[in-house]
């Protein structure tokens, strides 16, 4: 075994190219029995096994700077810097991150969890060594499917025009997460599917020899003919116009070649572009076979590749799809979105029936959401149907092209609030405090999946202006569904346990955790109401002047950022309003990023537990007895 | 004249060529000289006089879509669509606006304001157009600066997959406001140059026919061969790649070339891109001479070409470049990041002072703001010069590759507040609300041009994360300059007048404001305290408690969003500290888009003037003397 010697990148250095090759097995192996209990992205870490071997094998990091894209394909480099032995904890509280991550190790250089970074990143790191007078290379490592983020081109176009040195490796698997869309991708798969490449080049080449003969005219335009066999000699020229030098398509998996390819590379003083093919989930065959579904997996059995899911009640997600097919079939004007998500967003059902209106623009949120703004303009409903962590890539374009115009665009956001393993850059904490000050959006979540679809049709049926409905990464509550889906008049909440002196208004998920913490705490005598908030914007400002006038004291409790978001939408209401006598207290998610563990875990870490609902509301009744000054400055 | 005559673009349908060449210089005319007594873009609206004229003659709009990316260049379009006679309002509260707005003709399909746009527009709309069996052309009109943004590469990518029907127009002017960086222009400049092109392609053309007689291996290459040949025959090969017939490079100012080149595009079935090459400011030689400074201009004399500027005060710009000029003497760290916008920024002495640490992105927001990060964590000190509006762009680079990475960002984030005659599109208005609730970041107002001295001093010295300053689009207070810059205490506001029972915690411009209301208010008895809340995030938590203590009543002044903004934080503050009997008023920007109009004219829109000011305060007094429950539910 080699694998148990490598403690460190340098310990690669010595190696022979067969004994890499050997390490790379052994690396693939460990991958594939670790993950197969603890779950995580399996296909694109076996993807890039020799890759990354190479890559450590000819630079020196940290010096030189790996920067992985997204970072979910940097387990083999988390193998090869000393942390081996921490892959039982992989994607857990406190445990190894599915990501990379700088806390955890020196040769971690950068952290996304987003897509298409690595290039900003890497032009960054390029610049500040040569102010500093240092001579390291920078190595970003993008897949082709991150290529199409607009951040990407943005920085192309910028690295292009520097000309600083730098090695871009394009990791071309022919995938995102989904199967690739987009004009980029299909230029990708000419070059990587050109059988006569190499041949054509020698005949190319054994013909320029003879050009001169042909007649002098030639001459005079000698220039601009250079310019065009440069697009012979090479099949990157859409890269080579950009200006990278293009070295490809390699042989992702060849650890020779790449090797070859990467000394070739650091020769050129500008920015290099090496195309390297390889294939997601490689060396494990249900993954190769179906390399999306073993993207991110769960637990499995390693012989017979049979994923170990808990059985349980559906997600959220996939009643929004099933629903979304209901109701496209009855209002053809339904057009889906996604950018890059089919699968994740639940919109396989939809996409089998209506095909022609479902639309994957790739990672493109930005683009997305400006096309669902023009769809709305001609009279269609667009559903956009995004992550909330990935609509932030589009706070923009939903401010202006969405919002000012007024469109009537339909948001279906999911993974909203907590969600698990992904950690950081996944929580979906944000979209209230960066969407509830936007003006003409309504803002809508559902207590549970019954409440979901009738929300889905309340969205289709207003035609005012954007509106949103955002659901949680979790599975439903389980009620009964609705079969007619009636729409809830906009800025209603719903009162569910009446209110006597002490009321919590809750939205989302945090509707079942309110009115548990009321059973809890009407056993010790107090009663409490509950209020389901499913507006967000606008607040059903009725009910909470009623409240107020009861002389209610709230707690409003919602799993987002508490800063921004509805509680303080209530605050300013009131404070609007003149009424300044009304206690709130907030629980929300507090003024920090929030690390990977299970949802339970991250909303213990924040206090978002039946437990703290009722000390706050034990709390209230104190204060109540004591009067109010006692409250002013608690300790 | 043909021009009054034209009332609306079917007017031009009969008509000559040559009466369209003369119509066109007499639009020119007309625009050169409305525009020197109001101001506007003049520059980019020459440029496209023909165009303009061009695509209304051959297409029929609003069937067909003529969808202008940002829109300050669609004056020509205002004049043929019956606009005419509101010329002399341009850009002025309730008179005609200097972007594409659909409330003021059937005409105007989309309004921008942000770069890049038009592509995805154009996408929704050709999809819409499909769905619903319909069979218009859809025309974006995009400039080279625009497609440096990268949601256009976004749509480019996924309208070369969708290959629906389409004309992109490339407007190249080699400019965007300041002229262009990247190799996306350096592409189409080869291309603009190349004087050999079209012989070039008569040779090769010959070439082909005589490489049959070459060798017979070259027949096996057959498909290759085909495709390296179109590279030979097209110098538009990078956007061919990417899905789109190329057609051009064609003279924008040649209006027979223009209408050949479109019934050409018409023929095509999937995307088109006619690569259309134009003069910035083209007919008037002061603007074509400088189309730079003549992009945007205030009113000028025609004959001279002078500019009537309005002698006063600097801008709050020009004392940020200045100073940052001063502080980059003494500290190698500093790095300025603008995207294209190096003079608007003020940085144009820096880049003369500092050429090396000055770089200019061009239209990429999000690539900046991720390279900024990089830049950081590398131990430099850049500052990210951006204008609050297109700083929209960059919410989720912020969020994750700043804030969360915590690294050592500077903002500058410049035209923070109203802007007044750009209108709806450049508020500066949202982003203390979508920044506030990001964790780690600090954020800054100054209330005159002194005290943003010193805040630069504060963000250069502060390395615990990023950092931000905001400062209006307006001529400073006139205060005297401090030579030695002292950091201040992060999270500590200034008390400039005592409290006594009120008192205005104002950020920025509102300072001034809420001075001038105090001294009012003291002449009929009232004292009311002024602070200055220097930093919007933290806020000085002290200050706060000590108000609430002396039971002072409170007005939040801000020239932002009122919804999740500061007056939003301080209310959160004390809902937190469980401090519940403080009155707190909330003045601030309602939940509505404000249009163009004078930052004068803006502010009194919404009420930020002394008078309401005042008002708010002699109101508290009257409240004061009633007793609080009279101020539960104000009529």
């Amino acid at each position: 075994m080699l694998l148990p010697q490598i403690k460190q990148p340098s310990d690669l250095k010595g190696m022979s190219h067969d004994d890499l090759a050997l390490l790379s097995a052994e690396i693939r192996q460990f991958l594939i029995e670790k993950l197969s209990a603890t779950g995580g992205h399996l296909a694109p870490n076996l993807g890039v096994v020799e890759l990354t071997v190479a890559l450590h094998y000819c630079y020196n990091s940290p010096k030189d700077k790996m920067i992985f894209d997204v970072g979910h394909q940097a387990y083999v480099h988390k193998v090869l810097t000393g942390r081996m032995d921490r892959f039982d904890t992989l994607r857990q509280q406190n445990g190894l991150c599915g990501f990379v991550k700088r806390n955890e190790s020196e040769h971690d250089v950068w952290e996304a969890g987003h897509s298409s970074t690595s290039l900003s990143a890497a032009m960054g790191m390029a610049l500040a060594r040569d102010l500093k007078g240092e001579d390291n290379q920078v190595i970003p490592i993008i897949g082709d499917g991150a290529l199409t983020g607009g951040m990407a081109f943005e920085a192309l176009n910028h690295i292009g025009h520097e000309q600083r040195k730098m090695m871009v490796v394009l990791n071309d698997n022919e995938m995102s997460i989904a199967p690739n869309v987009g004009a980029m991708h299909k230029y990708l798969s000419k070059i990587r599917s050109d059988r006569h490449y190499l041949k054509a080049k020698d005949d190319v080449e054994g013909m320029l020899k003879k050009i001169p003969a042909i007649g002098d005219r030639l001459a005079k335009s000698a220039s601009w003919i250079k310019d065009s066999v440069k697009y012979m000699m090479v099949p990157g020229v859409l890269f080579e116009e950009l200006g990278f030098k293009y070295l490809g398509p390699i042989d992702g998996h060849d650890i020779p070649q790449l090797i070859e390819a990467f000394k070739q590379a650091d020769n050129v003083d500008g920015p290099v572009l090496v195309h390297v093919l390889t294939t997601k989930g490689k060396g494990y065959q249900p993954a190769e076979a179906d390399s999306h579904k073993w993207h991110g997996i769960s637990p499995y059995k390693i012989e017979s590749g049979q994923v170990l899911k808990a059985v349980g009640k559906p997600m959220y997600t996939e009643i929004f799809g099933q629903t979304l097919v209901e109701l496209a079939k009855e209002d053809k004007r339904i057009v889906a979105v996604t950018p890059a998500m089919p699968t994740g967003s639940g919109l396989i059902p939809f996409s089998k029936a209506y095909p022609d209106r479902m639309i994957d623009v790739g990672i493109a949120e930005q683009h997305a959401a400006t096309m669902c703004a023009a769809l709305a303009m001609e009279g269609l409903k667009p559903v956009y149907a995004v992550y909330s962590t990935f609509m932030q890539r589009a706070y923009d374009q939903i401010v202006h092209d969405i919002c000012r115009h007024n469109a009537n665009v339909m948001f279906a956001i999911d993974r909203a609030g907590f969600v698990g393993p992904d950690g950081e850059t996944h929580q979906g904490v944000y979209d209230v405090a960066f969407m509830r000050h936007i003006p003409n959006i309504v803002l809508m979540m559902p207590k549970d999946e019954n409440e979901l679809r009738h929300m889905m049709k309340t969205a289709l049926d207003y035609n005012e202006g954007p509106i949103a409905y955002r659901y949680p990464r979790n599975n439903v509550v389980g009620v009964p569904l609705d079969e007619v889906l009636v729409p809830i008049p906009i800025g209603t909440w719903e009162q569910l346990r009446p209110a006597e002196g002490y009321a919590i208004i809750a939205s989302g998920s945090m509707v079942q955790l309110a009115e548990e913490a009321a059973e809890v705490i009407k056993r010790e005598g107090i009663n409490t109401g509950v209020i389901n908030a499913r507006f967000l914007k606008p607040l059903d400002e009725q009910m909470l002047r009623d409240l107020a006038v009861r002389g209610t004291k709230l707690i409003v409790l919602e799993e987002t950022s508490q800063a921004g978001s509805m509680g303080s939408a209530v605050l300013e209401f009131y404070a609007e309003q003149g009424i300044h006598d009304v206690q709130v207290h907030l629980m929300g998610i507090p003024d920090r990023f929030i690390e990977h563990g299970s949802i339970k875990e991250q909303r213990e870490e924040v206090g978002l537990t039946v437990e703290n609902v009722c000390n706050e509301l034990r709390k209230m009744v104190v204060q109540s007895s004591y009067g109010m000054s006692k409250t002013r400055f608690p300790s």
